[in-house]
């Protein structure tokens, strides 16, 4: 069993690198708190005797060498980034977690055939710059690393740019590295775990998103002297789709979810009505069919919405990842750990995305979930419990070993 | 008559201080190009012979004497402050009409009885500071100074340190003049005029107004793995409350508006559900009765909108004027300086609020208007005829002499 006061210890030093301001963190990718983040991971890793390799998109992997030089390793990790009001453990969890396999394994003298890398992945949440889970979508081969580059933040700045002043632009290839395997621990971020009183999340499956982007042009005109008659009103177009979101995806339950977290209206004045509005539809499902069915359904009713008011209309997918269903014998050896371990388990369906997703794509992967308070997540409020976080690296750990053989 | 191509110079002049994207202007108040935009005015009216007086809100009052030195001044002006996407006119026309006046006066050696103030108010269009109006508002006594200058900006900057920063904190008492008349050119910002074909506007009423800010508390959560069944949707409230307000105003036709031009979610971060939703609604009418009417009936049907999604739910109203009849015997002024030059006019109601609104409530106000194109106004693409600006100073001029007597 790993040292649970030892990973919470981290957990809590970490979370002191760009603080939130309500209990939560703000530490946003390649912003100076990330850079401060990677250099404490980085200081951890150098004592735990890993040796460091970065890429060019700025992943960290922190290499533990095998007893078999022909051996490929086994990934282990996460990301470091946080939302702009996000918690100390999404994404955290999984890297220090991995961290802590490692240290425990240190502990007790315990060798593998295969290396094992933890990994701390750049830009996950995708919240300063679109999409999530950028790099490890690079590194899949999903995206260019042009692409990812030339990503802009709110403020126009790019990736590339961001990446190259906090100092992070390594020296590998993306993508050149072969994985064995790939593990990632990460709180659920929703409520079944905790509302089944299950300690372990078996995760078979996550669920597919679609980020649509909608830019619809009005025409920018006085509120108070522009007749009804004679406005474009883009706001109006932007409330409409928002209900007609709504109401696909509660006519597509129980395995769907759409809802909109961005909203920028241009001027934004007070008394002018918009000219610009663009907004990100986010809807996702464990079903292909029905996500993809969503997507059409929304887009066509968005342009009726639009053209019902005169409203110009545009819609760029900024995101995207296919339902992924994760391998069957990594899953096997999750669930065997939290048996072997005597923790109470369910299989469970990522609603979230994450790097393993993309991970997916090049080697067996798979995830391990802890449950988090009120099944709330992307909130400072952001809460788990020390047993839980344990519970979470225990099982990882097992996993861990029985793939990268003692 | 005036003199057109330097009335025109003078617009034109203006315009490059602050300019804008799309070859409009945006001359926000107490910005540097406000200081600048203030500064040029100065010079202006320095040799136009005038005495500068600045009150404790910044307005600027440029005066000619008078022959009698008992008669209280008339009182003609309008802004300079803009939209951040703004027009050229909008505000301008007003004070620098005022100032073609004065400057037509000197070359034709006209005195008055009655001294001439050119006036610039702080703050008319409330796109940085809510409300607008805002220094002819404490100069009417509708709102204290101490009201004023702890409005805040988006950034959190106040009204008060901003003036101070740009140097513009004037030794006057704010509302210590007494006016014997006030006059205000503007743009319509409407479409009726042009449409008609009508040179001048007559305006005997400006329609009322409430900017009502809701703040809507949902629940900051993950747009991914929150089940649509424990969404606190804050977002969903807005587009709900949005729709309702169309709805209201198209029932409250033909003499109302209604709609939304300012919108902030928090954290707007396109995988978080907002946990805060600001925005403002923006309704107005020349009927009091109905427009306290529409305010009532969208307060209450927000609260139930808000309850049914158990969004938490407040409003203030951050800006407000009641309906306005300006000063008959001003306005009888006007329709015959209209009718004495041969230009078509109407008699019209101004949609939009005006530093007039609130000089109303401390002397005999009205306004003259002039068309704009397409009725577009508060969009960088505003535009008038320098004919029409012509016409609508013309006006102003043998308006004001009447009042001002020769
Ligand atoms: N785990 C997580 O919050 N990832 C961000 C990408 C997403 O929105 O699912
Ligand atoms: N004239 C003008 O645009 N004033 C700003 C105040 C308002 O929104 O009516």
């Amino acid at each position: 069993r790993i040292n649970s006061a030892r990973l919470w210890d981290s957990l809590m030093e970490m979370a002191q690198i760009g603080p939130g301001i309500a209990g939560g963190c703000n530490r946003q990718t390649l912003t100076d708190a990330d850079a401060e983040g990677r250099a404490l991971f980085q200081r951890w890793c150098d004592a735990a005797g890993l040796t460091m390799g970065v890429d060019a998109m700025g992943t960290m992997f922190a290499t533990r060498a095998g007893t078999d030089p022909e051996a490929l390793p086994v990934y282990v990790g996460s990301h470091l980034d946080t939302q702009p009001t996000g918690g100390k453990y999404d994404g955290v969890l999984g890297v220090l977690g991995a961290l802590e396999c490692i240290r425990t394994m240190n502990d007790l003298g315990i060798r593998t055939k295969h290396p094992i890398v933890v990994t701390n992945w750049t830009n996950e949440e995708g919240a300063r710059f679109a999409p999530a889970m950028l790099a490890s979508g690079v590194f899949a081969g999903v995206h260019t690393l042009d692409y990812a580059y030339g990503r802009t933040d709110p403020e126009g700045k790019t990736f590339g740019a961001e990446l190259a002043r906090i100092g992070w632009v390594g020296d590998e290839p993306v993508g050149a590295r072969k994985m064995h395997a790939y593990y990632e621990l990460h709180i659920e971020q929703g409520p079944i775990l905790e509302a089944e009183g299950k300690q372990i999340g078996v995760v078979t499956h996550c669920q597919g998103l679609w980020w649509l982007e909608f830019t619809l042009t009005g025409r920018e005109a006085h509120t108070g002297s522009t007749p009804m008659h004679l406005r474009v009103n883009a706001g109006l177009a932007m409330a409409r789709i928002m209900e007609m979101v709504q109401a696909v995806a509660m006519a597509a339950l129980p395995d769907a979810v759409g809802g909109v977290g961005q909203v920028r209206f241009s001027p934004n004045s007070r008394n002018v009505l918009p000219g610009t509005v663009v907004f990100t539809v986010d809807i996702r499902s464990p079903d292909q069919a029905k996500l993809d069915g969503m997507r059409a359904e929304i887009e066509a009713k968005a342009a009726a919405l639009c053209a019902d008011l005169g409203v110009g209309y545009s819609v760029e997918a900024v995101g995207h990842f296919d339902p992924v269903t994760f391998a069957p014998e990594l899953v096997a050896n999750v669930r065997r750990a939290a048996e072997r371990l005597g923790y109470s388990h369910r299989d469970i369906i990522s609603g979230a995305g994450h790097d393993a997703c993309w991970a997916a794509k090049v080697a067996p992967a798979t995830m391990v979930m802890c449950p988090c308070v009120g099944g709330l997540s992307h909130n400072e409020a952001e809460e788990i419990s020390p047993d839980w976080a344990a519970a979470g690296t225990d099982v990882l750990l097992h996993a861990v070993l029985e793939t990268a053989q003692i």
